[in-house]
């Protein structure tokens, strides 16, 4: 006679993503129990793995063990965490992050830490959401020279389509659920991105700071394996 | 015992509006019978009443009673018709109407009309998306001196919140159906207008050209009503 | 070597709006971190800058420091709050705000108040919804006077309808998310009135009371610029 | 082995449902194919029954044998049929059909059928939508005397709350399709009837005069079984 | 110099609305600020009168005034409240109202507790959804009898499709929020029942067990205006 | 330098499906274009290789090569068609296909054609609507012994959830189109089908006949698997 | 004159649906109030049956009488508990579970939980999200075996579709709510399973394990009724 | 006195795009009349521009002046055209196009025939849905070399997330209206590119093969950009 089943955490990580896509897995930690993270930072000590963790709650990370909590350092806005790395981007920034308002900062805050993660150093320029346009036109010359710009918008969305216009690099939209009324989750902001007049812009899921910067890193990676000879490690010089 | 019924056109016209509201009576040709256009039409002439009508197709003008069709004057593209009437704006135009595409003109088209039949004078600029954004940006100086701007987008819609941060006057969204995928229907044109972070923006229905024109009318009524002494019919000088 | 980043409050203020727009920018409180909202307050007293604030909540309003509360004027069921400046409308009343429920009460507060701020007086009628039609009706000869009727409604969203049908003046309708089965966030009531049979309403984003608000504001200040010579600072005298 | 199978006609008829429900069937035309139809015509035949046809459209019915035309009486406008029945409603009418446009006509004509095939005897209003508001109010004295009142509207679906507020009797709201923009497909006029301020509304499905017709007919029948005595059939002498 | 005004109550009672409809106005609770539920409480106190109050949730109500509560006989479940008024239903029931299942009751309870204020008995049938058909069955010919049958039902809501083609009498479909997934918010039970294939259903909003009630009492009124001679208050003997 | 590339038919077959997941791949006709279906038979016919086409209207039929016509039997209510093969369906009907109304016969059809195609057999039960409850009910003792019932059924889509609290095989729900107002598109049988009170339904695309059928199949395949003894082709002797 | 009625438990068990459809009725707690759940289970234990509860969150269970809880055998992640019976599945597992990440866990859990409660063993397979395809290509020849998969996916709900091209059981796919932005809800997941290239996949309701569970259920009982003969029991002995 | 105004072409293009965005502007035929598109032709020509054309179906082709269709190369599958230029796409392609059905042939033909006219060389990959995951796999290793895979597929839209990871390249998803059901109009695809469990992907309108051809050229120019030194027009080696 078999046991009654007791449905327990179980979590395998995919930890050769990187050679296959270059992109290395993150933790999602939202929608995860706290016994299920544990047992996630138990496999990745064991292991001796650094880790990203994406939507970590200061609440959460607090009941965590003290022996996993010393290996992470945390950013509160953009709930993201570095587990037992400490990033070294360097060289010229490559990503462009820029931002309609304030209010979309932890979005913003995840894209930057993400790409930080990855050693990939960004600019970011925040509030220049277009109702107030000669702050955006101050900054489009600089942004002319990134190969890719991340635009970060809610509400109406208008940005990207402004920006779109103005710069040749590749464009990744991050839609926010920042608003109320008919923008309420974001999704006039993603329609507005996706059925932009501006031609050639991407978009990711509303709120996926981890998915732009990713989208952003696979476009780096691109570029720089087709880089300036004489870069021992393919990071485009600039 | 009474006779089973049979239903007829039986149209009743609301004359007195104009006193109510300042704002005649329309008659909305799409949706009606070929018969129904013609009792209406038949009534308007037995009062001696003149008419605007909207979403009237050439091809139903052309099913009309030759001695109706001769009294209207009919366009194609924004599917207007005057009946039994030339009007005669005078002065400056006082509504400026700007549009981002030009698959927008059918709705350009029924927003001058309509404001025309009041004897509204207006100036269109069309074909200054947010794209191509310097288009717009020359007619900016020009567009502060208006009282009243209708703006009509399609697609993303970003163009509102464009010219809400440049212009002072009141602003009038008519979002377009413009577009396809998410932009399908219009929905997300009338939805970033709505979510706009251009303060003091108003939005009329999808495709709504004659209710545009008519929340213009409102509030140029309100301006000449305030207007310069010495104008003896109430009429902005400007 | 770069440090890795860690996200902070970084807010910046668009003083120059009223010049360009008219409409001074407020500061939408809902979405914003403690620590964004106290930069944002620094930097207003860093200028000697007054501003109006909305969707303040009272929970959020006690953990600002007291130097700031000092000089808040706080309302609670509006949420909306001046920061150090006392308005002072004068002249008679040239917007109406009329509402079909006491639950309404938050969005005509953050109407009236906000044209309070901008030195424009109201009148407001409330509990007229149309189920008890004579009470709206007691109001009609004096709502036909005002170059500018707000309608704040809710669930079925009938109110606007009915209005427009009745005065000449421009009307700006608010949706607001009151009610609940299919009326749940005041979409009913956002489609009712872009839907109207009344021609020539505009209509604002559910809830937002603010850009009813500039949306008055905006027309009241063209009415103004044509107003009666005599009057010095551009008011209308009525 | 077995015939590979052909699908073909095979319809069958729920003639016993006036004893259970007080309601006859009726043939839904529209979704069936010709052969459909005829076969269903033949079985009325086969069996001397009547029944009444809904949304069989005029080219439908040209193509239908002559023997079967023949004892159709057909209202193009509403699209409904009488096949073999004269219909001999007597007695004042005891239900009031109210209709906010005459793009509505269709429906109103769907609903008078109908009950008109029940032998119920009605009275239709037409063209007072909420933004006329006088002609509606010419109406209530009468209208305060039905038992039972239809009330057909599409776009903003205002006029069941208006009426709501104003008549007593049992109140069938059926919302339209008529409009455009947010208004299209009647979604708008259903949520706002459902919405309603007004207690005591019900709602039907979008454009089904069939089914308001009958739900006024249960309330009717439910009428005169509690009816005066002396009126020997059950209807109520009014 | 005006006061910066700060919104208050301001609540006003429709105590006519019998008069004109049948159905005396009940108090909407949610949505409402403690400082209006005791204006209004007050109001009723001065006036004599009485009323209904509904949405009331038991934690509002420990915070009343105690003087106010000691007046108030409050039903958890249902969340409804009579306010210095004790009803007194008589003669046999004259309204059913059937459940599909027992997270239904909250519903049921508001339809039957509105019905008793307005002194109107009620017969209650619980937990007979459709998946146990037999259940049902065992009712209908009771059911049978009732000029109006309310059926409440969330999920798929297919309990009153069945129940529609078993009973003769009015039929009042009250779609409950019950479940999840694309149950949720009570969707699919509110288009099921507008869909149904039943004919003359009559459907009110999700959860308005008050709507459900006010529009059984229509129809009540009606039939006892039609009633019985002999009955001095017009009530049905049955 | 590379030619222009101009778009051809280019069509690849997944002829190894049978072996991988025991169901041949289907032509779905629908969306393809003529030169794509003449290449798809001509490969057909070069690899001696039969095949079921659906979605193919009689139009498009009347367009193919006369050498591909000849090879095909067409059903024209359920568009479907055989390609060089003829069925030879064995045994009792394993599975029974019963559809609410005959507006449904089109979808009935294609499962049945489907199922024949792969040689089960199938008995069909039609226009057994609930509203007409008692026409289901004398087929349940029968509907009892089936291991797979497919549940046709548009409109409000009860039909699944009576049936799946009266028979214990595996039910599969197919919802149709069939409807208009809220149930146009077949979205409120869909989500009543998933929504369902009776526990086990499961629920296939919106009028997919090819779908429904082929998870019959799979289930009949499974109970063939472990089929009796003796059977030498595994199919099950019932 | 009646009481006013106070609305109280009043649950009602279909303890004869195992012989009707071969699944037992399962108690859903989520909307019922402790005091409901306290009658269920006096009920239940009045009887001396057994039950399985679903949506038990632990803060509930731990509010029950301790009689009652004593009986009770709780899953924390899965919300399941088994009322007073000890399942005893044997033979080998014929249901595989597969979902894509932890974070389906506790949908997996109530599959599993309901499934071992009807005494029928589960495999389960965790983790295999498409992103890391080869974790799912080393379990495919071992799933090929099993008569049914359980898919469990959130998210883009891709899986089902890649292992429906890949084993030829029944499949039946369970969306999950996992996920933000535009996989809120479930949605996506469960129109893609819907919508699946992959022929005859089934789907059940966003998060509906238990029903998920039944409908494997009944596919076993169909396969056991087909069994191998000397099986007294009917259950498989693969 | 002014002319009434009548509505005309009026059509501006942006020929200063390439040098701003590096994209030229294209000419979207749909949604412009016939009129509009000679315009445009004709100024075209007289600047001796050369251009690309979309969504211009073969019977609006045949209705223009035939000097203008000597000029054009046109498509019928992808509906493109290119006005006097012939593209000349050397080097390898740094484009891979892959397809998941032969029904998405139209979008797959806009997205070659765009890069084609960029003198971008593309490879394409057509009927390689998950369904049939091998003939997927086959590719891999040959895709896994280029900077940009673009995505085409409707329906589930699952091929996106497969090949996310499996592939290290930018990856541009184009989600298809192919499809019926819940998948109609391609909303099921576009989700489920954005909710993908791949990290990275990014995503353009629906059926839009222009858009995902614009941002996979914003792509392919910033690898240009950093590209080997030696490629004097600054394209890449590889």
């Amino acid at each position: 006679m078999a046991e009654p089943p007791t449905t327990g955490p179980e979590v395998r990580l995919d930890l050769g993503r990187p050679e296959r896509i270059g992109v290395e897995e993150a933790i999602l930690c939202a929608g995860k129990s706290d016994a299920q993270l544990v047992a996630i930072l138990d496999e990745l000590a064991a292991r001796a793995a650094s880790a990203l963790l994406t939507r970590l709650d200061a609440a959460v990370l607090d009941r965590l063990p003290e022996h996993h909590r010393a290996r992470i350092d945390h950013d509160a806005v953009s709930r993201t965490a570095y587990f037992d790395r400490t990033p070294r981007p360097d060289g010229l920034p490559s990503v462009a992050v820029v931002a309609a308002g304030s209010s979309d900062m932890p979005q913003v805050g995840e894209v930057v830490r993400t790409l930080t993660y990855a050693d990939v150093a960004t600019e970011t320029v925040v509030d220049v959401g277009v109702a107030g346009l000669w702050r955006l036109l101050e900054h489009v010359e600089r942004l002319r020279e990134f190969p890719v710009v991340v635009v970060v918008a809610g509400m109406d969305g208008a940005l990207p389509s402004v920006l779109g216009g103005l710069v040749p690099g590749a464009i990744v939209c991050l839609p926010t659920s920042t608003g109320y009324g008919v923008a309420r989750d974001g999704e006039t902001a993603l329609h507005a991105a996706l059925a932009s007049c501006a031609p050639g812009l991407t978009v990711v899921n509303i709120d996926n700071g981890y998915g732009a910067a990713c989208a952003a890193l696979r476009i780096i990676r691109a570029v720089q394996r087709a880089g300036v000879p004489g870069t021992p490690d393919g990071r485009p010089a600039r």
